[in-house]
């Protein structure tokens, strides 16, 4: 058993022992099953965007989540607030750059809340990940990445360049805060037909954040335990409406034992 | 049998036989499952906050509720002009005071909406409710309320100073307009892990109230009944996932007669 | 079998291999539902309004959702902005006018879409349709109806007038574009008892139109395989929160061959 199997139970239970209150500015798809998921797992969520109310929120938070699906410039400045008092009260941020490399809207927003704030993880698949570049970046495009080994080394420049830790989800998932990198391959391919699963991995990583002041340890445990409730859930389920819902059961369901016994988490050794 | 469960049993029939529309501005999270609640029990919810419209949307309803999780100010100035209205025309409003106490933009908010409008019913917990006091309130905080009568006494004091009917849920629901105290005993542990249950029974309290004019009957038959279908929820589900549609289903399911049978509603002779 | 039952299968067939992008301007309601309806079916949902990002959007896109439930005059202007990029760039749009008739923001509203957009299908409630009808129109009532025949009649006049097909959903469907006129009667009342069954109808109609340009064939086709998804759900389920689910389940699950067999389309000869 990796002692990141042994510190995904020790997050698990911290955090429905603490049931640390998640501040999260998102979209307005996935705020309710975001909010269910938080719940489910042990953790307090709270919704609010108001930009003359988020730094008072932020002050009641364990961590905060930036969401950039369905953005509008309001919900940005309310963003970027919001992200500079948990920078100044020292408090993690995870950022979801939804849809980042499809509209310059959606790019732009990603790369000037991750500028003016310091970021502790980014959850993305691996399109969004690498559209957050600079535009003289030494990493590769998606396209021109062909190895699983390239992969790794091309998110470990870029978490570098970001001075931040990534979490690219996929099939495998990758973390990796420039040094080290880690693999997690709990999962099941149902997640995709559900809207908003990636979020959900971003709320959890973001609960897990308030509990684990390491980002890469927090975010390797999150994106496992998330996973095996995904495979909790394919266990019970055969479609996507009843697979959400057995996910949500999942996240309640699963011990801090059966988390550690259920981790399907590699540790690069290089 | 107390008139009480009686009366529920008449207000579900008469919710089931009139379908009132209810309408709601209320917060991004909650808005689908608390549609999703009334239409199940009977009622038609609309959603709808755009300044423009909200005062013709008033004059289609039977109920108005408004709940500021998630507020602005450009939704404030739709839930006064709304408020307005609904006190113009004598249609019962229903204040879902979230987070108040919690930041001060949700305290001003919900003070100013009870100070422009006549309220039927606030629905809140302890917290919530105890924070809407004037700076030179009598009653005390909820720190130094030690026992079931004291928490009466308060609640009583504040219905009065604020001039409606409150409506305090909790292990176990109180309900006071200052003179009757009346608790209902229904629900199940597992309602606090589903987002936005307690703005259902909000959404619930206003459907009553669209067939029943006495906003304490009103409140108290209204959350005897979600808790009863927190109850049957419950006897189908054991995690919070499959909980929150067995949830919905009991809403549409439990008949009259049942519930005036599973009402656990106790009236203060005092 | 009909040749509408064939392009029925054929056109799930299709969704399920391209995987059209839909793009979602839409109420907030049921942004979420929608959205995991569209996964479920096979396409892809993107839901994004602002103002600066929609004609990028609408430029990656398969057809346009445009949906006035909770509108806004903001949101107005983002939903007249991607009509005119989708209109030029030749893409579908299909219109629900969701409380058109209920208010003067909604009819206004979707009145000016239609004027300002080429719209490919309009669905909606008989009322919703009917309440687009210019002053001047020649068409009747919603009560002045008496027949099957006249509300046919009565939809082909207004077809014409608003240069569309019309979808009118009920117990039994009717789609014409002014010259055909088909019928599908296909459903299950518990559609009625869930938020946004109306807009799930409308994605789906959105979905078959990116890969059917014939809009009367692509409603058709659509409306019957939704309908028939409500009736798995309904073997099912017997109450609306297990039938939501059930009806996400049933459009995953159904295949082209059973859409094939399980539609329940009729042409009208005259």
């Amino acid at each position: 058993m990796s002692s990141l199997a042994r510190k995904a139970a020790e997050n698990l239970a911290a955090l429905r022992e603490k049931k640390p209150l998640i501040h999260n500015i998102t979209n307005f798809v996935v705020m309710n099953y975001t909010a269910n998921a938080l719940l489910a797992m042990g953790a307090s969520p709270v919704m609010a965007h108001a930009i003359n109310e988020v730094e008072d929120m932020v002050g009641l938070a364990g961590a905060l989540v930036l969401n950039i699906g369905t953005l509008t410039d309001d919900w940005m400045a309310s963003m970027i607030r919001a992200g500079n008092k948990a920078t100044e009260q020292k408090k993690p941020i995870i950022l979801d750059p939804v849809g980042s490399g499809a509209t310059s809207l959606r790019t732009h927003a990603a790369k000037k809340i991750i500028r003016k704030n310091r970021i502790s993880v980014i959850r993305g698949n691996a399109s969004e990940i690498l559209s957050l570049r600079n535009q003289d970046s030494q990493t590769k495009g998606v396209d021109s990445i062909h190895s699983v080994d390239e992969a790794a080394q091309t998110a470990k420049l870029l978490a570098e360049e970001l001075k931040t830790t990534l979490a690219i989800t996929g099939p495998v998932d990758l973390i990796t805060d420039g040094r080290r990198v880690v693999r997690v391959s709990n999962g099941h391919p149902l997640m995709g037909y559900v809207t908003g699963t990636g979020c959900t991995a971003t709320v959890t990583i973001g609960a897990f954040l308030a509990v684990d002041e390491d980002p890469v340890s927090a975010a390797t445990t999150a994106l496992a335990f998330f996973g095996l409730a995904g495979e909790a859930a394919g266990q019970k389920a055969a479609a996507p409406g009843s697979f959400m819902i057995a996910l949500l059961d999942a996240l309640y369901t699963i011990s801090p034992e059966a988390l550690e016994a259920g981790c399907k988490i590699e540790e690069n050794q290089k």
